[in-house]
């Protein structure tokens, strides 16, 4: 399915992995701050932040995975099959469709802070995005360079939670991943010390046997529990090269790998593509499954203040360097 | 600490990370048919196979952390602390010292068939390359088109087993490793179905929960069962890109990150490398903890009825391709 | 902490273990029917169905920590420390207090359905029995012969949970607990098929190696996975003792041993006792920590249509048999 | 499968599981110091220590399954399928029948010490009781006052390890066993601090959580950890019943319940008898699947200088004890 998580080092990072078992076509896509972001029941909006980030265009309109804003304002959606749930419209709400929500948050605000403010206003209203386009089940992490949030909108409503530990996965709801974390609180990159009975000599015989009890496969709750450790231990350098490569590895702690993990068609969901966007630069940097190479396309060598959109097909094919 | 895997597709493939808390200056290191291999106590060799692979070269020789020769056959040496045990010299044997124990095969053998009559001759012998370059506790890994083996010298002497899982991490020994994958038989890429209890309706919240149970720390023994289960599941196309792909993805699933895995002097183990060679071709593939872009050397491309080393440093700075 | 199940065979029986680090000086307290039953906020009742339990008696109030009646319908409080929450008085509800929920239940309905609809008007309300008595923050197994439900008060309000596992244990609440159990769904008492590798011989070298994965420790959401395994696989005859003797067996699959589970006071909680009531017959059941011995009180036995409380005090200490 | 332990207190206690999906008739059975021990190719023995423990008697022959002599040595046979190895007669050793094995040791050894002394000259000869009665596949554990050894004769030959942890369980090989502790040097019964990240408030929801991660499956790996783990931690009085108690406490800490452990042919294998010998009083205690209550045999109650077995067949009903 998918992960996403944030950095932070000398500059912020946001991005994901992407796991489906097929592919829709998607570019990095850079919407600048005149573009009119129409919507279905909310008033339609002409002038707002610029983005970018991954998204498939259909109608001229930008389907966004994930996105960043030119203040760093980052969210990304992920599948939340069976639990999402969105509503039919609400009078005293802003009645906003799922695939509207990644602009309608990102065109206005420039925080965490500003996103709760919209946040406690929005009906998630259930409304397709055309008939060929149903809505995915999704939930969404928003992020900033201070904080990040979850947003689930389930049968109980909206929900709202912060976010410490910086990492959004799948299933199940987010309080049930934080939750869960508490039954790895011994967890260490530190091998600690024999607890197990004084009267063994019990040995060492790996460094990293303090992890040991960190789950490894490929389900939405050990993904989760893998990144927060993983990115909650990560040590890095500041640069941007150490910062994002940093990035890439803790996202590849979770990686999908072909064969791995199958759908119930007997495809196999694998990682298409992993992001990192540097929410200070507005530079969104990816890798596909194919090519393991950092492509990178930087905001602000567009014209943000146009109107149309912009869109930098995937770079899939291994770009390997031959030294002789 | 390190693994090392196989994988057959169209071609054949041999790589390994090296996971380590220093670097040593490694570069990715030819030797042609005609460079003198001096040996300690058994005969120097003028004429041999020629070998690819990584290697810190010392006084002009190769010491090869892992490399392929030019019929494929292929060897990597990985940490075995507290068990790797080497002898004094035996006089009805062939007295190679660690060290010298890649060159000594990969020069003479085109198959680990032949490299087996070799193993059955050797002494593993207690001898420093230096003073300065103490012997490291080791065992190797061997691959050729067909099949792997392990080679372990411990106290009870040398071990040399059939690998059918292609994998090797380090402790503890081999034997234990292949038992313990045991515990894992029920895990599977697929969602199997509910056995815990008829009475019950046990949901299949996300996909991967057939894996549930694979180890996700850094320890070896996590690590061989997590890089067999990838290995042994993992499905590509044939193509080199996407065999050469396949290949560092099994391997980045056991890739040891940055701050995760912390050593005795209170450094990080990180894995310093990953490389991949295809057998067929000699082609040497690798990516750095800082460049993921691949680079690769081409042994055929040398001159390989020469008789000196030819060394390619490292492309260690992350190399990213901008598209605007 | 606590364990609680129920076991249908040929009859139907209800118990649980009593963990904690002190013991209250409990006995087998038989309520008959004219015993005065006082409430503080809803009317007394003076004639019910009698009741059969494990209770301490103060000021001769039999405050139950488990108890089944004349009907069948048993119920038990667990210990549910940080998550149960009850309320102030509310003008339309029945204002219940946790130490009087048993005997209001238990003196009233005759099976859930009928507990159910009491359930729909209480209010669990913060009043103490004393001020030396304060109130334990519980929740509560409630089972007939034919079904179980869990009864929450949290600060979201009085949860009702239908309970197809048959089993209660601590914290977190029930509907996190029955979600976990979805991670263990391939768990099986029959050893599974190779799934993680056709290429791999792997060996069963173990009956029970279908269970692997089932936790071992003594944490509430280990018990309750090892407790809902062990009771929904669960194999025995039929007769009185062979159930009797088989609902123990899976009580003490979950017992807690001196010195395994040591409490913030630096004591041990331990299993203090072990019951279980046949719904059917009245008969109540125990074994405690000190005394492996099978001690029963059969309520039938008494006087039901007393009005005074009977009690037998525990056999704690070990009753040996010595054959010569 | 089975498990054996010791524990010491004032008095020392030695006992096991014995885990079967058949009962052979078993009674507690005391040899006097004048039996006359017939082996096939060692020299009878007339005059010995006595013994006491479970024993099937076959032609007037105890085939001990556990036992205890009256100096407090102590040894118990459980089962090592596909392990262990009984060889051809070899002309320099004690060639002993794995049956003849613990009369061979007890009645002439007083310590382990004795009895290392003993085993130094041994082959255990594949020589079967009769016809009807084929050697099971064995492997031993023989503890006195002091220490704990265990015995396997493999493939390999007879190795002899010391036995800190007090306890034997099935498959794989002891050193094997021993290995894997080390995988659970973490573990403990009590809560330890925060170790994942301390950027997370993560929540201690359940006393007990110390012990996460040990196993709780009746695979013989997975008892092996939990019954180690449990008798190493365990705390208990040092008086007569309180021992007893505590030792039963932790031997059912690994049972077998009926239904969760199924052999090949569909049946299940549980906990049969479970036994605990004082080894300085030569008492043994047992309880059984089917009654709870600990019954006793005194060895020092018979006529130990006499020449003809004594058996107690077990108690196998349930002593229920009612109080009205």
């Amino acid at each position: 399915m998918c992960t996403s998580i944030t950095l932070y080092t000398k500059d912020h990072y946001f991005g994901r992995n992407l796991d489906l078992d097929v592919t829709y076509g998607e570019s990095v896509t850079i919407t600048p701050r005149n573009f009119l972001f129409k919507f279905q029941k909310v008033p339609d909006i002409q002038n707002h932040y610029s983005l970018i980030g991954m998204a498939i265009v259909v109608d001229n309109y930008p389907l966004y995975f994930d996105a960043t804003n030119e203040k760093g304002l980052s969210m990304a959606g992920l599948n939340f099959p069976e639990n999402a749930c969105f509503f039919l419209e609400k009078a005293d709400k802003d009645n906003v469709s799922p695939y509207e929500f990644i602009p309608w948050i990102l065109s206005q605000c420039k925080s965490v802070k500003e996103a709760k403010g919209l946040l406690a206003k929005i009906n998630l209203v259930n409304i397709n995005f055309s008939d060929e386009l149903p809505l995915s089940p999704l939930h969404w992490m928003i992020s900033d360079q201070l904080q990040s949030i979850v947003v689930e909108s389930t049968k109980n409503g909206l929900n709202v939670y912060d976010n410490p530990a910086g990492v959004l996965a799948n299933n199940p709801a987010f309080d049930f991943q934080m939750f869960n974390l508490n039954n790895y609180r011994r967890l260490s990159p530190k091998v600690s010390e024999n607890t197990f009975s004084k009267s063994l000599d019990l040995n060492v015989y790996s460094r990293g046997m303090g992890g040991i009890g960190l789950p490894g496969d490929l389900s939405s709750t050990s993904r989760f529990v893998k990144a927060a450790f993983t990115r909650l231990n990560s040590v890095s350098g500041t640069s941007e090269p150490e910062s994002v490569g940093q990035f890439f590895h803790i996202l590849k702690s979770v990686e999908q790998q072909k064969g791995l993990c199958e759908a119930e068609n007997g495809e196999y969901e694998y990682t298409i593509y992993s992001s990192c966007c540097n929410m200070d630069k507005g530079i969104y940097y990816y890798t596909t499954y194919e090519n393991s190479q950092i492509t990178a396309v930087d905001m602000h060598k567009e014209d943000l203040d146009g109107t149309v959109l912009t869109a930098y097909p995937l770079v899939n094919e291994q770009q390997i360097r031959f030294m002789n």
